[in-house]
């Protein structure tokens, strides 16, 4: 496999995974694992399961682990649309897996709206406005600001392609919570299950993890035991040790 | 100190309290110590702290342990503001804590619009409506049900009797917290802090502990680290131990 500049492969043991990485282009985070883990697909073969906000492929090659069905990778960036394809390469998922390089607002010619029964995102944290702190590395500066796609934007985007019932998994900052359920009940995305995620026991979390479910009924939202990630040594905790180095679900 | 019918006196070790308490009319739940240890009210004595739906008389108590300005409990049903009384007598703190018998929708005779800084409130958790689930006993069925105050009602006089960027603390069900949520912000009572209570580790939470001010900013709302309650023996666990027990902050 040819690798460009700084790549390097990284190895996700838990999954047999070997993905391509790219310090100045992308890296999976924790929350990529979080939210595949997080995320209840179908194992069975007949489902349309979309990953939007794809970068390297991570999640969407994940998912593609729990499932029979085949997994599409939705990424803006040509150049992360790139690492991702030669990973599927390196994991033999050709048959499995595919990266469609696209704006999710433009993607109406590609997947058919109402269509989706499973969609996940890992998208952009941080606002792309006048904080004056956006990334001077462009690819760093589109995967983390919401540069060319604003929450609404995406939540609009997920409901109009997520079939009736469809799930949407997304994986989100706790400080933008409110904001979210706000942006999921405008388009008609009922959150069912919420989960927080804490870097230390005794710390506010910092990562929330969000199931909704299109025209879902406003009654049942679960707050699930929330997850912590290190000991005070700074190793993870079992469950995400689980998560990360093996014994997935 | 007289006892009527099936009262008894429970004491609050933790905070060297005598509570008077009545299986028929009205017992301290767990619900109430926590609500009293997440709200952060001024050692100062210069504040006015108001209590809803007081029952017994437990949470406000506690609050007066807490500060050195005189606290007040409005409570809607007589035989819980007299057994309240009661126990601020067997307590000696006469002189720090009383109680009004109100429904807080009529109140604004008693305590003046605009004017308290720290207002508490354990309410009625359920729905008052056609569940056919409303318990018999009028005492009980009042404290949990939303016979006489449902929430926006609640949230609305809180909202009133705060004054500017006073503090509101309420403990609640983890299913209605998105309808409180939205009460809230309509009444300008923006949530800052949200810790769920788990009854064990493992579990969705069923208690949730919420901080909220007067017209605060909406930035920088925190999601704490939770508290679970028993281990699997069904012992409490450390951090709700010391609020129960003792070693109260």
């Amino acid at each position: 496999m040819k690798l460009n500049d700084d790549e390097r492969i990284d190895q996700l043991v838990s999954a047999g995974l070997a993905i391509i990485q790219s310090p100045t282009a992308f890296c999976y985070s924790l929350d990529a694992l979080l939210l595949a883990h997080f995320a209840n697909v179908s194992r069975r073969d007949d489902k349309v399961i979309v990953d939007f906000c794809a970068g390297n492929g991570a999640v969407t090659m994940l998912l593609a682990r729990q499932t029979a069905s085949p997994v599409i990778g939705v990424e803006i960036q040509p150049r992360l649309v790139d690492m991702a394809r030669r990973s599927v390469q390196l994991n033999h998922m050709q048959d499995r897996v595919r990266f469609i390089e696209a704006d999710i607002t433009q993607l109406s010619q590609e997947i058919p709206y109402d269509s989706v029964d499973y969609l996940t995102c890992n998208p952009p944290y941080f606002l792309g406005d006048a904080t004056g702190k956006v990334n001077d590395n462009e690819y760093l500066a589109i995967a983390r600001h919401e540069i060319h796609l604003p929450l609404t934007h995406l939540v609009q985007q997920a409901s109009r392609f997520l079939k009736m019932k469809g799930k949407f998994y997304l994986v989100h900052r706790p400080d933008r919570l409110l904001e979210i359920i706000d942006e999921l009940r405008r388009y008609h995305l009922v959150p069912k299950r919420v989960q927080f995620v804490h870097p230390k026991m005794n710390k506010p979390a910092n990562v929330v993890l969000i199931e909704a479910i299109k025209n879902g009924s406003e009654i049942g939202l679960k707050w699930l035991p929330p997850l912590f990630v290190y000991d005070d040594e700074g190793n993870y905790l079992p469950d995400v040790k689980a998560i990360v180095h093996g014994k997935r679900k």
